[in-house]
This record gives C-alpha cells, structure tokens and sequence, in this order.
C-alpha cells in the first residue's frame, strides 16, 4: 500500500494542536508534566485501558466521557497516577473541568489520564495555575512538549507518524506514547495518544483499535507488570475528508494497517527504551497450529527474566528460552522446536529439533551485541505467526525502581 | 504437637547414607558436583516433578524408576541439567546403572537428577570415574558433602531435619535441597530430596507430598521462570517401626504437620537465598474468599518486579503491591483491600481500603531494611488465607544471569 512514514507526532493529522509544561507537579522544574491535545474539530473517538483490577481513577472518568463515541481534547499530567486515592475521581474530574473551561468546549468531550506513583493525593493546583499557558500555547508544533510532558522513567519521547491515500484523500496517522516500566499491557497498554484526520465510524474505530492493538502494544512486556493507568485512545477527526469509513468498507483494511505501522512502532520505541534496557529484544515465532500458541510463546520468552539478563550479558544461553517455550502453558512438541539468534551482525542457529546444534560462541557474541536482538522460533507445527517486544533485564532496572519514589 | 528441628539433613533418619565429591562435571576443583542418597532399607518413595514442557531428561528415568512406589537411591550432579540434549534419556540410565553397580541394589531403584546449564552435552566419563570414591564415602555423616554437591549458584546448602512422635516411636524427617535461579515452581519444584525412617503406604505417601508442596515449594517464586528439571523426591524406609501410616490413620496428619515443618522451613531458605537476593520476601494474605484467590494473590505480590527492587530499595512504595494485587485476575474488591509492611523492626501500615494511608516513610525504612519483610494483606472478603515466599530483584540477580555459563 502507499504508505509513508512522515516527521511529527499527535499534530501531524489536520485540525490537531498540542502544547506540554511543566506545572509543578514534579518537583524538577526542567521535566514538563502536563500535556494537552485539542482537535479542531469534534472526533470519533475509542480507548482500550487496563484489564487491572486496580484502575487509576482518570480511567473510570474517561470511560464516562468517551461512551458517546466522541472526544475533542486530552488532558493528561505525569509524575502522579491518581490512583488509589479517596478523591481520585473528583480529582480527575477537575481536570476535565479545567480544560474544558481553557478550550470553550464540553467537559464530557475530554480525555482525561495521570501516569507516575500510585497511592499519592494528586495536587490540582498545579493544574489549575497552568491551564492558561497550557492552552495558550497549543499549536501544531506542539506535539514535542506534549510527549515530553507524558514521560516518567523514560529516557526519550515516542512519537510516529504516517501518511496515506484513501481514494485520492491524503490522510494521517500521529501518536505519542510513555512507556518504560509497570509494562506488560493487557488488552490496553501505558499511555498512548494516537490522532487522525480520517473519517471513521465508530463502530468501525473500535474494532480495529482493538484489533491493532492486540497485535501491538499486547505484545509489549518490560517486567510483567501490568499498569494500573494504561489506557491507548484514539481521536479521528474527519478533517481529511475521507469517505467515511465502516466495518464494511474496503477502506477499513487501508486504514487499519497505517494504524498499525503506527502502533507497532511505538511499541517497539515501548519496548527498546524499557527501564534500563539496553537491548531490544524480539521474538519472532512461527510455525504455530494456532496464533494463540505463537503469542503465547513469544510472550513467554521475552518475559523471562533469566533470558532477559542472559541478553544483557550477550550470552546466547538458548537453554533458557527452550525453558520459556515449555512454561507457556502451550500445547506444543518440544522435539520440533528451531531456534537461532538473528541482529545485523547475522544469524546463529543454536537449538534444532529441541536439543543443542554446535555454534561459534564467538559468533553469537558478535550477534547478541547488537541493539536490537530478534530471537526466531520455529514450531515446525503449523502455519501461524505471532511476535512479541521486550527488553533486556539489566543493573539500571534495578536501580530505577530501588527507589523510584525520591 | 511434639516436634521439634534438629541437626542435621537427609541422615537424621535411621538408615540413610550420603556422600559429595568434586567429579569433574565442574571446572572449579573446589566446588563438589556429584551427590549420593542411599537408604539401608528399600524404600517407600514418591516424587512431583516439573510441570514446564521441556523436561530434563533425568525426569522421564526417575518416573519410570518410581512408578512402582519404591526406591532406595539418590544420584545427582549439578553443573549440567541434562535437558534438551538428544542422549540425555540414554546418559541418566547409565547414571542408574552406575550407582546400581556400585551399591549392590536394583537400577530401577534409583533417582536420578541433574542440575546446571541446559542444552549442553552430559559427560559420563567423570561420574563413572568418581563413582567408587563416591560409594566408598557414604556415611551418616555424608549429608553437608551431599547438599554441597547439589549446588548451582545457591550461596550455602540447605538442610532441615525435625524429629517427632509417633505413638511413642521417635520419627525423624530430614531434607536437602538446591535453589537459586529459575525458581518458580509448578506443581514441582527446584531439586529436594526428603528422606524419613517412617513406615507409610504409598498412596499416602504420594497424597501427602503433593499437599505439602502446593503449600509450600509452589508458593516461592525468584524469578517467575518454571525450571526444566524440578523435583521433590521422598524416601521413608520404615526403619523408626512405626505402625504403617495409611490415608485414613490419624497418624497422616501427624506426618503431614512434620513434613510441612520441613518444607516450609526449606521454602524459606530456597527463597531468602535467590540469586543475587538481600531480603527474603514473605507475603501473608488473608480474608480471601477461598484458598484459591489467597494463593494467587500472594504469589502474584512476590512475584512482581518493580515491587522485588521497591524491596532492594527498601522503599515503601505499597501502590506495587496494590498493582500486583489487580493483576492477579482474581475477583477482590479492591475497596477493601489493606496493606502493612511488617519486619523484626516493627510494622507500618501503609493501605487500607484501596487507599493509601498517612505513615512515617522513616519507620517504614527501618522496617524494610531488615533482612525478612512480611507484606500482609487482608482482602477482608472471607476466611481464607496463603503465604508466598519469594526475594528482592537486585544488581547481583542481573550480574549472576547475564553470564550463567561461563
């Protein structure tokens, strides 16, 4: 398909304007915690959140706003989850309330979210000081400041964006995300912002938000911690003038795949800068009688410490991805089993048939070295596929969460 | 109940021998790598395995071994698991018939086990080289020599022993046992050999072993990885001439409480001696709803990552355990829900309702910084409860994983 990558993030979509500051919230003057994303336009609008029975109150919010299938603005603040409080839902209230006042628009239009430390009351006044310069200084560079402003532990802002052809219309695709640590989605995942300028049904946006992200962002893992705050949103605002699109049209398929080229890049931007990673780990697994069984043994093997600290050491002990495969609770032929380590340096085959080849050590050095490490098995049972995001386990993960809170 | 721990391991029974030696498995000459268990009576035997897929070759022997109820040897190497290697079946019946050889009995009354990397080749050379000193070196006092041997990166041997009453017959009960990495068991765990001089049925030897390890071995976690090549083997040779324990003989209770002493307490020691760990974790839940939903929800505590390095940190950063608790995919209220973090030190508590609680972050350093943290939670939902066992996520855990095999 005609699908190109293009510069930018949540603004490159028509009609969209950010802006991101630092209001105080975090103590650290130089590190922005309030973000906002405004649409000119009025949007279709779906999320998908965490599957945590411990929800941050700005979900339970959120959910309310965007049952219409409608959303115009996100609000979202780091540096405090808003979670397990008494006041958590007024609170997040509040901050629709705040926006929606700055932006002349319904406070059940708002997007609201907080991602940083559980179990601490959130502070409104910071937010209600900074509302005026916030929305004063939306515009449609402000994507930048607004991804910064969504960070906590992670070391660089994630931002995609897409360009594609619906009929003749030029459309776009933006996103934003935070990842790092407390990363192991299910069904929704961190935080992620995504914008377009396509026109969708609502029906239609649902489902393939979901459809995508199940095969993106639900393949991510950091450390098998699944957040209490995740939640992925979607706004569309019709601006490109697109043929509206529904479940039915041809255009659905067109539009899922920009939205997952998307997707997949952020996860993979997600996963690679993981709490302390160092290295990007994928796992590819093919060769599965169903997809389930392929995603399930590709999240086995990335979310297996032992590997993940055996990739951190370049050290290509494949015996401990064997052993991830014969925990996923999978029903799968370990005698049949094909693995190799593959990165730009090349490929080393290291188990066939589920016992040991002879390999250069040497070699897989050189190959497990690398940034970005993609970890191939082969099933050799049927014909599905399924790949999976993680990262290396290393002495900065450690140190980050040793004492995350000071 | 009369019992009580004394010195000792596998030969505080009557009847039960035990040997260590340096084969040659391991490079480092220092470090003993071959384990000999030899009982002077056959023995009513049972065992729980691994559930992970890939099993280590030494399993399906030991299982065929056992299948009729007895045994009357144990032979173990560490340094090489023997998994995942296409000889691996073929080299564990030639262990068997070594010691088989050596001791005078029966080959299909041994155990055999093997700990270490998985995936490489097992030499038989040295084990049948050392396999006479090994024999000659049996004694009452071979027990330290034979929980040494059983070492990978376990940091000191694990041995309990308790002695207790059977109508007026002293019993005894001693185990050793190996732990450190890739500890998470299922159904089975790590390596444990049990050995006891009572007289028991087999099928009540078999009911009873798989009760106390759910409550015990299956509620520690280090790592969240299902090793290859768990086992639990339990010899009793009926030396101490008590009355036959059967299902239903008010005597099972008595057996189980005593085998529950030892496991428990060698649970403990497998978790507070993980790979790189500073702190033993314990995790007491109660007020769940049924057994069930208390054990998940433990075990998912000890098992998370962020809130394992909060611990290293000594930082009491509770939101993870609340987190932990919500992705534990049982049903709670999570209004409900209180939380204390509680050592030698004192107690703080942190949680309660689902929402955080004011408390002095000093104390709470204090009590976090001892050596053995208990997490208590009470879902205040029911009746029931669980413990877990597990350990910090610390520096060495990265350094010790991210090269393993050399």
């Amino acid at each position: 398909m005609n699908l190109k990558f293009i510069q930018g993030g949540v603004c490159a979509p028509i009609g969209f304007l950010a802006s991101g500051v630092h209001c105080g919230i975090r103590k650290n003057k130089e590190k922005k915690d309030l973000a906002l994303i405004y649409s000119q336009q009025r949007a279709t609008a779906a999320a998908v959140y965490t599957q945590n029975l411990v929800k941050g109150a700005p979900i339970a919010v959120t959910k309310r706003n965007i049952s219409d299938g409608y959303a115009q603005a996100v609000i979202c603040n780091s540096g405090n989850a808003n979670t397990c409080n008494l006041d958590g839902e007024a609170k997040a209230q509040q901050m629709c309330d705040i926006a929606s006042a700055q932006l002349g628009i319904k406070n059940e239009d708002i997007i609201v979210a907080s991602t940083g430390v559980i179990g601490q009351v959130l502070p409104i006044e910071p937010i209600a000081n900074a509302a005026g310069i916030l929305k004063d200084s939306i515009s449609i560079t402000g994507n930048d400041d607004a991804a910064e402003a969504i960070m906590t532990t992670d070391t660089y802002s994630k931002q995609v964006a897409v360009e594609f052809n619906l009929d003749g219309r030029i459309c776009r695709i933006g996103g934003m995300a935070k990842g790092s640590g407390m990363i192991h989605p299910d069904m929704a995942t961190m935080l992620c912002f995504i914008t377009s300028d396509v026109s969708i049904e609502n029906t239609a946006l649902k489902k393939v938000l979901k459809e995508v992200v199940d095969d993106t962002f639900n393949m991510v893992s950091i450390d098998g911690d699944t957040s209490t705050n995740d939640m992925v949103a979607v706004l569309c605002n019709s601006m490109a003038q697109n043929e509206e699109i529904t479940v039915e049209s041809k255009n659905y398929a067109v539009f899922k795949e920009a939205l997952f080229a998307v997707l997949e890049k952020l996860s993979k931007l997600i996963a690679a800068d993981g709490e302390g990673a160092t290295r990007l780990i994928e796992c590819r697994v093919k060769g599965a009688a169903c997809v389930e069984t392929a995603k399930k043994v590709a999240k086995s093997v990335i979310c297996s410490s032992l590997l993940k600290a055996a990739v951190f050491g370049a050290d290509a002990n494949w015996g401990r991805v064997l052993c991830a495969i014969g925990y996923s609770k999978c029903d799968i032929d370990v005698n049949k089993i094909d693995v190799n380590f593959e990165s730009e340096a090349g490929m080393v085959e290291v188990c066939k048939g589920g016992s040991g080849v002879d390999f250069s050590e040497e070699k897989a050095k050189t190959v497990l070295l690398c940034d970005e490490i993609i970890i191939n098995v082969n099933l050799n049972n049927g014909n599905c596929c399924a790949v999976a995001w993680g990262c290396d386990l290393t002495y900065d993960y450690v140190k980050i969460n040793g004492d995350y809170r000071t």
